[in-house]
């Protein structure tokens, strides 16, 4: 039985990424009056559809159907309707519309579900101009503290008056804290945001985690002294030295782990920055993920004992400093073998791989079991005007979350 | 017989030095008030010795003892007065102030030279904010274009206009350009800025030549990907590919050349630079100098080819532009040997090395033979409040000029 609409799903996705800033598509930054829109015409769509709508405290966007067992706690399907500037059609915005079919899709053909489905649009996923991000699912998790409610934009307006804008209620936050065993499983569709599906030829991916994240900043410090003048023995290079420190990790992060492993120079500033003059002083940002902590771990030192080796063989300072941790996030055998075999009934191009960047499903994760599809993404790209996702993989992750929902709540007492 | 008074010389360096903008120590910048008042200290300074003193219709300042051949082609020693922002109390003016100091010496002990000796204070040695540097000595070598004198500041003022602030005649500039042979012999004093003097524990440095420079802008495309979500094996950073290229430079600046040769890279910018991004670009800047020009080219060539082959080996585009070029001046043997001769029977703390920065000499080079002597400077260190010179060096440096005017003109017909 096909119970997804195709022609629908794409439609809507359509509709809401239209919904952006004019000169600057695909935006719709969170707390914006652009935001406010989009998340107006959701609602509506969830109204239509016959569900019970409701903006909470953390200004989250629910609309849910109520199960025939009430009592059970929820099966909530979320994702997000804010982009980074200059964003993307799908990002976000496809695991909020999927949720949107499946509950149509559940109500129109008459399929009772014991537990209550909420389909969430959680506040700011990506980074927002508080310089706070997952400030939805934070809400839920009970890690969107007074201070954070604080932080201001460029602007100096605080968090907490964005949160009101947004038709929240910052004040009463801690009211939409969610209890342990409220929610029975938490799912999400999103694109891939890389390129192992494509590669891999496959339509559907089942996340085994989510990547821990630890970030260093290292600070070589060398003598900026004038290009012409300094015979080449005689260099305190803070640039050479930089440069022999981005290959090892590089090459560190090449080796073998009992799980994939990614490192990575992101950031990499040069100073004085001027044609005649030796690099005295190189700034850089080193991050490392794996599903791993093990691996990341492992990377870590062995990166850093290469980067002192190099320090003292060239003669410069190094300091590094360790500027954040996040644990990795791993999914159950249980939600993952469910995901599993609902992908795998509707397509044999499936696959497993971690998810390399975090979602809401992070902050998800400590208050109920999660699970995540991915779909492919054109050239892997996200996070740019570019980014796109064929109309067939959004049926098929849709329908492999509606199978998954199904399942879930059949085997669940 | 010690002809030159090392106290009255380091008075005057002091007192030159300390005309400087006051909240930033040591600044005297072409063409601002506080560049003609240091330049009204000198001419005072060279009247009350007795010289001719004139300004030029390039704005430079020359002080003149008449020989007692009058029409032999004249012997200049000059450097110049500006400094860079924050710069030193060396850089340029104990030139200037040496060759002051050897013409007082030459007046007050009645020693008479056949040649009329200039002792010259060139315009704007530093780059301007005009975009140009040597000025004063491109006004004598004809290098001083209508063009250029159009170049603007920050606030639209023409070079042309700042030349006549200084007292020059930017219309009339063709006139103070000079004929070949009308210059007998250019010298000049300056601090090495640089480390080999004093790792060498030299007092003095006979010149070779001076370092031709050729630069390439090299940009690296790879793709901007997100960190967390691409895998090592499916990256085209930016990044690792430059910082090879980066180590490669290095490498073969630190082969075996006829001359030594310098390899540097000092601009290096990184985009986005995000920590979350894969680098997908990076420009930089090579620069390649040395006395002899089949170094230079051997060095960009052999580095050239390593970028094609490591941006091949790692999938990234690569776009190389020669973006200046100039040539070596090397010394001729006989002033050389003029220069090594004045030196050696002072001290026996002599070194030969080439000159890793540009002068007036080099504009000079192009009208008549050139020789330079170097002193030492404290951590090899220049533009900079901390620059130093000492005391005794600046003795010796300005009497081992003297002694090479002395016996360069007694042995010129």
């Amino acid at each position: 039985m096909d119970l997804i609409n195709e022609t629908r799903l794409w439609s809507t996705i359509n509709d809401l990424a239209a919904i952006t800033i004019e000169d600057q598509p695909w935006t719709r930054r969170s707390f914006t009056a652009k935001y406010n829109e989009g998340r107006e015409w959701l609602m509506k769509q969830m109204r239509e559809s016959g569900l019970e709508v409701e903006v909470d405290e953390g200004s989250n966007v629910i609309g849910r159907l109520i199960g025939t067992e009430p009592n059970l706690p929820s099966i909530v399907i979320g994702s997000h309707t804010d982009t980074v500037p200059n964003g993307g059609r799908f990002d976000g915005i496809a695991g909020v519309l999927a949720g949107l079919e499946i509950v149509r899709a559940l109500k129109e053909n008459n399929i009772p579900v014991k537990h209550t489905i909420e389909v969430v649009d959680f506040t700011a996923e990506e980074p927002s101009e508080y310089g706070l991000s997952t400030v939805g699912s934070r809400a839920w998790s009970g890690n969107l503290t007074e201070e954070m409610l604080s932080y201001t934009n460029s602007e100096g307006q605080s968090l907490g008056d964005a949160i009101s804008y947004a038709g929240g209620k910052p004040n009463d936050i801690k009211n939409c804290e969610k209890d342990k065993g409220s929610i029975a499983l938490y799912l999400e569709l999103h694109i891939e945001q890389g390129p192992v599906l494509l590669r891999k030829n496959a339509n559907l991916g089942v996340v085994t985690g989510i990547v821990g994240i630890q970030r260093y900043k290292i600070s070589v410090d060398g003598l900026p002294n004038h290009s012409g003048t300094t015979p080449m023995d005689m260099r305190n290079d803070a640039l050479t030295a930089a440069s022999e420190m981005t290959l090892a990790l590089e090459s560190v992060a090449n080796g073998k782990f009992d799980q994939p492993v990614v490192g990575t120079v992101g950031v990499f500033n040069n100073f004085p920055n001027a044609s005649n003059v030796v690099p005295g002083r190189v700034e850089f940002i080193v991050e490392i993920r794996s599903i791993s902590e093990e691996a990341i771990d492992a990377v870590a030192d062995e990166f850093l004992s290469k980067v002192y080796v190099i320090a003292s063989k060239r003669d410069v300072k190094v300091e590094t400093e360790n500027v954040s941790r996040s644990g990795a996030i791993v999914i159950s055998d249980k939600i993952k073998q469910l995901l599993i075999e609902s992908c795998s009934s509707i397509t044999d191009k499936v696959i497993q791989l971690p998810s390399g960047a975090g979602h809401d499903a992070n902050q998800m994760s400590l208050l109920a079991p999660v699970g995540m599809v991915f779909i492919p993404c054109k050239d892997g790209r996200s996070h740019c005007p570019e980014e796109w996702a064929e109309k067939e993989d959004l049926y098929l992750g849709a329908k492999a979350l509606l199978n998954a929902v199904l399942a879930f709540s059949k085997q669940e007492q």
